[in-house]
């Protein structure tokens, strides 16, 4: 049987790229067996940008000796023209979707270069940045009394459970304003949720993770520490659990788990009062 | 002429829902003149959960008045059956593109539920870890001799120009390791680069940002501060900019760009050694 030859995909956009991009990593999930060369051209908003884009497509085809797939979201009809002059496995998001929705929605769209992202939308961005500066502020247990109160979710469990990438990812991606707390061996030997987390109950969802899983990745950070240990981490885990159960939090097990399905489970769960939840 | 009504879009996934919901955000952003309220529907992963859903739909249908739009990412044939039993415009992203794909590339797609969002690709979900951890142990300056050396981009700025959204967002979605380092009035008055930045020239990347918008941001942090004073902006950014010219950093001015677009324009800039860059 023959190799599998490599592909290059372009991820073409007037914009920043980042839809096209986000699309294509999903479809071509789907093909595990697939090798994929990967390039971005972002910012391709002229007819100068597209032929030079075209160009970089052909040599890629005489390259790898199989014509590349190209992910586009050009809005802009002469510019998607000047880039199809090149061979390749067009997949046009602009052109395959607005058609059914400018027919449902009885509006012609704008078919404004560069608002392809969204991001335009400055409302759900001014949250967004907001929501990060909020995250790190909020950062494992630091907070001012009060500042709690305008957390939209507070997450909690022991250290490198994954609360900061989760509190980072629901910031940026939701514009959700997310809290972290350890939870550390004093907490268990008072057996009660630290500082005044107990006034913000509806608001908390808890982490937990394999200690084996746990023992590795503070392994990286502390090697034969007592920190990392096995046996500690099993006795952290099982006291969390023990806690948790105890004040009645919704949890899950992040072992498997990317901060994106973390994540989204946490929004099927927590209420955000906030249009878009 | 009437109203233009409220429309309930749908985001439904066997997944986390992200890849419909970029791609429906970044479609829905070319009709400035619509009315929709969003909801999520992740996680469908079974018939049972679709008919829920396609429960939901028919529910906002009739409180709507006209029936909403669905973007989907659902990879299985009887899943989107049970789905499409209610009456909605829907534009399925797997359905469209996965046909082409699997002719061109000559193989079958899995169609495994709960790939779409590609994080199975684990190689890339450790690097962003790393990359958000990184990010966060190198905020603001704070840096030990030698570990820039791991850095993939050093930012410079002077204080809320955008470093640390961005600094986060290119760990995020890209999985590069940004440090960033403040300008602050000593680097002025020195007019030199702090710690040991010159080492690591081709790595810098600085940002800058209007007076009047710096001053904003400032006043809501610090109220009436000359930190905050418009006075001090001005020239705070004035010696910046004198700083990254003699020292040849390029640079972009943030005050109307969004943490999407600056990101993107510092990948075509500054080289980032690894595959997929």
């Amino acid at each position: 049987m023959s190799e599998v030859p490599t592909r290059t995909v372009f991820f073409v956009s007037d914009g920043t790229g980042i839809t096209a991009e986000t699309l294509g990593h999903s479809l071509l999930a789907q093909f595990p067996e697939g090798r994929f060369r990967q390039v971005r051209a972002p910012f391709v908003d002229d007819i100068d940008k597209a032929i030079e884009c075209a160009a970089q497509i052909r040599e890629a085809a005489a390259a790898d000796g199989v014509r590349p797939i190209v992910f586009s979201t050009l809005v802009n009809d002469d510019t998607i023209a000047a880039l199809h002059k090149a061979d390749a496995l067009f997949l046009d998001l602009f052109e395959r979707f607005i058609g059914p929705l400018e027919t449902e929605l009885g509006q012609r769209s704008t078919h404004a270069v560069g608002r392809f992202h969204g991001i335009a939308d400055s409302i759900n961005y001014k949250h967004r940045i907001e929501a990060i500066n909020f995250a790190m502020a909020h950062d494992d247990g630091v907070s001012s009394d009060g500042e709690l109160a305008e957390a939209d979710v507070i997450l909690v469990g022991v250290s490198r459970s994954g609360k900061t990438p989760t509190s980072l990812y629901l910031a940026m991606q939701f514009g959700v304003k997310a809290a972290n707390y350890p939870l550390i061996p004093e907490d268990f030997e008072r057996n009660k949720l630290p500082g005044e987390l107990h006034k913000y109950r509806t608001k908390l969802f808890g982490l937990t993770i394999a200690p084996e899983r746990l023992s590795q990745i503070r392994q990286e950070r502390r090697p034969n520490s007592r920190y990392a240990s096995f046996e500690n981490c099993r006795y952290e885990i099982d006291a969390a659990h023990k806690l948790m159960r105890r004040e009645n939090i919704r949890w899950l097990d992040s072992t498997t788990k990317s901060i994106e399905e973390i994540s989204a489970t946490i929004l099927q769960t927590v209420r955000v009062d906030r249009p878009g939840f």
